[in-house]
This record gives structure tokens, C-alpha cells and sequence, in this order.
């Protein structure tokens, strides 16, 4: 049983902390929090709580919330550290994770250079096994990797563009957005996506450029492919449809936008987490020698997932598929492809 | 002086009849509205008020606004009429221009047969010079018309796929919206916009996919295009500079979003009307063979300049260089040109 903290309890801290919580192999030894908030206080009766340092423990305990010691306790202590603090955080986090000697999975906030590789389960799950230290791709480039995996097993293709559509800040960000326009992020090309999907899969050709936009719910990715075979749609379909990573839904069925999409999801899933890429099925046409699809990314929970495999492949407990199979059945993923 | 009716005083329709009052070579003889909202006073004070039928006649009087007649009076005395109706509403119209025997332009809201032919004054002035009906394409299609136009005449190019992020309604629409949401409009490509470029510049290869976002402000393309010859982005700012009709602004002077360059506009035009393509200096990048550009569109105000050309050119008024001059002269465009 492999012990797991999980340091940082935000968005992305509580989902992987959960989904560690359901594997079999593994269990979550702690998780911790900087403030003592009612996300703290979930935490805190879910798992074992541990603060980031001294002075947040003594906060901790003036507000009545039990803690178990600091981030070192629970270190010396754990068998992997998944850090889930803010960006750019986890690269200072690294420090102490190698005062302690302990193997980290970072997210895709820091820096390529933090980690030895870039993760994603589908493309490059072996390429993680025995490593020290791996960071799991941010939510957009992770979306990219899945499909461009699967397309690029099965069919031969070419350069790639794709514009990537940003939500501007996740729902429960209240005190920043962008109320009634659209921002380039960045105005020139490539945005980090491109050169991001490469450092995981290599030999890409792909050109990425990104806006913000003023919803909350999900990105879409809208790429275009150059082909160097003849294709046709249904079998890209069928290609996607065999994947359970990826969820293809019609709009043809009423899913005409993102909102439809999470109204859905939220019949379905705690916190109407979608940890699958969401493809549109009538976005997937061809002219000439492109093939465009449409896709919808749940930002805050698409890669978890890919924490859990990284995981396994570091401590080196599964291979690939059978890692994948464990994590899709104790989350859900493949159940949804109904739609 | 050529005689305009205005039929529809709406987004375009007040916008078009200022633009057609700036003219010396035309006046505006009358405008028609349907019901007597505050848009219907304005109307009155500016300009002769005619009701669009008798039915809605007794409605003006009744309120007490000004009114001259029936859109059938307007249409007795006019040489020309722009028809400013709601989408589809101007295909109903014909019949009464028919009727009349009158010139009439359309805008991109109707389908193109419509008209004989489709309207862009940079594209194809030429081929609407003596054209009885004419089809002004919508804000989108102008949008593209007149980058595609600009980049062809000076550079070698091949295959154009651009993405459309559209605003999902105009500032003034309070009842209709998209709250928090991306909405693939439609999921498959093309959307109409590549198409109806086809209308005006035949022979392009474009394909171009449509998103709707809530926000009200402008629509903003992303363009790759593929080019035939090696090119340099200064190239590329050096044409676009020396087209009165294309403003350049960029991110470094603040230009961080449609809001900032709207802000921009309030200072300097009524209703901060933006006739122009509004391209981000920025954004001019080129990738491989790929050039890309990311450009901004003012959808109640793009359209403006191309009627009152289509005017000019339909009665044969004009050289095209002439007529583009003398819109740009009253308009003010060409003048913002300095950001």
C-alpha cells in the first residue's frame, strides 16, 4: 500500500487527494493546507491534516481544526509527494522534497525543468517509470496529448493548429475575471500549449494560440489537422469512441455549449468533475487535407487522472494499460461514453 | 445628389444613415422604423421619419412622434434605398423594391441571392458598378474580405483557416445572452463566414470554424494562413499600415483585450463606432510557412463604409479609389492609425 501525501488542498489537491482515496494500491497519508478555510475544514475530516509550516499550524489550531503536524512530518512519513500548491510554488517546494529525499509529481503550473519528464498516461505512461521527479501537463495540454496520442496511433498526420479557447478563471475564483471581452493570452504564437505538447510527445508539428474568455465552466480546443492519408470522419470517430479518456457527445443530443455539458456532468459526477477530453461528435469533419475537432476540457479535473498513473509508473506498481485500466474503473471514466 | 432611403433604423440602419448625411454627394431623404421606442425619436429629430406600414403609421402619431408617410411614400421619392431590416426581413423587402423599381442594397444577414452579387468595396467595388441589387456581406465576411484582399494583392497565399470568436450579442440586446459558456456555432466547419468570403474573393481556399462567448463588445478572428512565398512579418505590418481601412494597435501600448480597444474608441467616435479592422501588431507571426494574424471586429459599425460605397458604385458615382477615399475622409478612417 503506497503511502501518498498531497500537499496543497485546492483545486487540484482535493481531487487527486480523492481519487488516491479510491485506488487500491495506494492510500493518502495526509494532505495539507496553508488556511484555515472551509475547504480546511473538509479536509480535514476526510483525511489526516498537516500544515505547510509552523506558523500555519498554530493558526490551525487557534481555529479548532485538527492538524497532524507540519508538511516535514508528513514527509518523512509518505512514500510519494503529489504537489498541488500554486504555480511556481512547487518548484520552491522542491527543496524540501529533496531534503527528504521522497519522489514528487508536480503539476503543470511549474516549469518543465522541475521534473525529469512531462507526463501524460496515454503517450508517455513508460517513459515515468522509476523517475524521481515527474510533472503531470496542465489541463490544456494534457486535453491536446490524449487526442494527438490517439490520432497519431492510428492514422497518419501532419502539422497541427489549434486555437485554444481559455476559461478565464475557475468557478469559484470570485475576485478576478474578465466581464465582457476577449484577451489574446498571449497575443503572438506559439502559446506555452504548443511547445508543451512537445515535451511530452516529441515529434509533433503543432502550433498552438490561446484567448481568454469571460465563462468558467471549461476550455475548447478547436485544432486542425493536416492529414497524409485519405480519411474518413467515422473512423476517426471509432478511434475516439475506443478511448475512454475521451468522451464523445453530440449536439444533435443537446449539447450545444459548455454549460449543457457541465449540467450533465453534474447529474453524474462529485463536483461534476469530467476527467475526460469532451469531443463534440459532429466537429469531427474533413476538408481537404485537414481533419477539425472540437473539444471541451474541464480544467479543474482532467488531470487527475494522469497523478494517479504517474504514481504507479514512478514507484513502478503497473504498467501502463494496466495502471489505466485501475484508475478509469475507480473513477468512473469510461461509463459516460453514452452521449 | 443622390436621394438614400434608409429602411430599418436599427444597429446598422442609424449607423449607415449618419454615415450617408457625412457625404457630399448624397443625402439622406428618409428612415423607417417600426415601433416608437427611443431609437424612433432620435430618428425624428435627425432625420424624416417614415412608419413601416400604415398600421405602424397610427402607432407614431398616436405617441406623438413625427411621421412623413409610409415606407411606400419613402421609396416614391428615393433613388436608392439600403435596407437595415432584421435578417431575412430584407428578402421580404425585395417585393416592395421590385414594386418601386428601385436600387436597393442588402446586408449580410440576407442569403446571397438576394442580390446579384456580393459586396466588399476593397474586394470587388468594380463588379457592383451598375448592379441593381447589391448584398453588403456581414461583419465577419468584411472583416475577412478586407485582410484576405490586402494580403493577396501583395503576398503569394494558399490555404486560410481562421477561427471565429463571436460576441453573442450586441450591447443593446438585454434579453438574449450566453451567461457562462463557449458555444461551438455551428460544430461543424465551415461556419458561413468561409463561404460567403467565397462570395466576394472566389478564388481563396478558406475554411473557418465559429465559437459564440459571452461577451457583447467585438467578434475577434484568428487567422493562418499558408503562404506561398517566404515572408517577414514586417512585411506583412508594412501592408497592413498602408491600408486606411486595417488599424493596427498592439499589446505593448495596452491593447490587452476587445475592452481596451472599445475603451479606446470612446474617446474619439460616436457611439464608439470602430469602422475599421482592428489587427494586433503583435499578432503578426510567422511559423514555418504559416503566417498568423489576430484581428478585432466592431460588429454594429464594420459594415458602414462598405454601404455607403455600394451606393457610389450601383449608380456609377465613383471610381472605386475615389469612393473609398471620400467614405474614408467623412468617416474619419485612417486617421486612429497611430497606436
Amino acid at each position: 500500500m503506497v503511502k501518498v501525501a498531497v500537499n496543497g488542498y485546492g483545486t487540484i489537491g482535493k481531487r487527486v487527494a480523492d481519487a488516491v482515496a479510491k485506488q487500491e494500491d495506494m492510500k493518502v497519508l495526509g494532505v495539507t493546507k496553508t488556511k484555515p478555510d472551509f475547504d480546511a475544514v473538509i479536509a480535514s475530516k476526510k483525511f489526516d491534516l498537516y500544515a505547510v509550516n509552523e506558523q500555519s499550524l498554530k493558526v490551525f489550531e487557534e481555529n479548532g481544526i485538527e492538524v497532524h503536524g507540519t508538511v516535514e512530518d508528513l514527509l518523512k512519513k509518505a512514500d510519494i509527494v503529489i504537489d498541488c500548491s500554486p504555480d511556481k510554488v512547487g518548484a520552491e517546494n522542491k527543496k524540501i522534497y529533496e531534503k527528504f529525499n521522497i519522489k514528487a509529481i508536480f503539476q503543470g503550473g511549474e516549469k518543465k525543468n522541475v521534473a525529469e519528464i512531462s507526463f501524460n498516461s496515454l503517450a508517455n505512461y513508460n517513459a515515468a517509470v522509476g523517475k524521481r521527479y515527474v510533472r503531470v501537463v496542465s489541463c490544456n495540454t494534457t486535453a491536446l496529448c490524449r487526442l494527438i496520442y490517439t490520432l497519431k496511433e492510428n492514422f497518419k498526420i501532419g502539422k497541427i493548429r489549434a486555437t485554444i479557447l481559455r476559461r478565464v478563471s475557475d468557478p469559484k475564483e470570485d475576485s478576478k475575471g474578465l466581464m465582457n471581452a476577449i484577451m489574446p493570452d498571449p497575443i503572438n504564437v506559439p502559446s506555452h500549449h504548443g511547445p508543451d505538447v512537445k515535451t511530452v510527445i516529441p515529434d509533433v508539428d503543432i502550433v498552438t494560440a490561446a484567448f481568454k474568455l469571460p465563462t468558467t465552466l471549461m476550455h475548447v480546443h478547436f485544432l486542425s489537422i493536416e492529414m497524409k492519408e485519405k480519411i474518413n470522419p467515422s473512423d476517426v470517430l471509432t478511434v475516439l469512441e475506443n478511448e475512454p479518456r475521451i468522451l464523445l457527445v453530440s449536439v444533435g443530443k443537446g449539447f450545444t455549449s459548455t454549460a449543457k455539458i457541465i449540467e450533465y456532468a453534474r447529474e453524474f459526477r462529485t463536483r461534476y468533475d469530467l476527467f475526460e477530453n469532451v469531443v463534440w461528435k459532429e466537429s469531427i469533419n474533413v476538408d481537404g487535407n485537414d481533419l477539425f475537432i472540437t473539444q471541451a476540457v474541464h480544467q479543474e479535473a482532467i488531470v487527475v487522472p494522469e497523478n494517479v498513473d504517474a504514481i504507479r509508473a514512478m514507484l513502478n506498481l503497473s504498467s501502463k494499460d494496466e495502471s489505466i485500466e485501475k484508475t478509469n474503473k475507480s473513477l468512473g471514466i469510461g461509463k459516460l461514453s453514452i452521449v
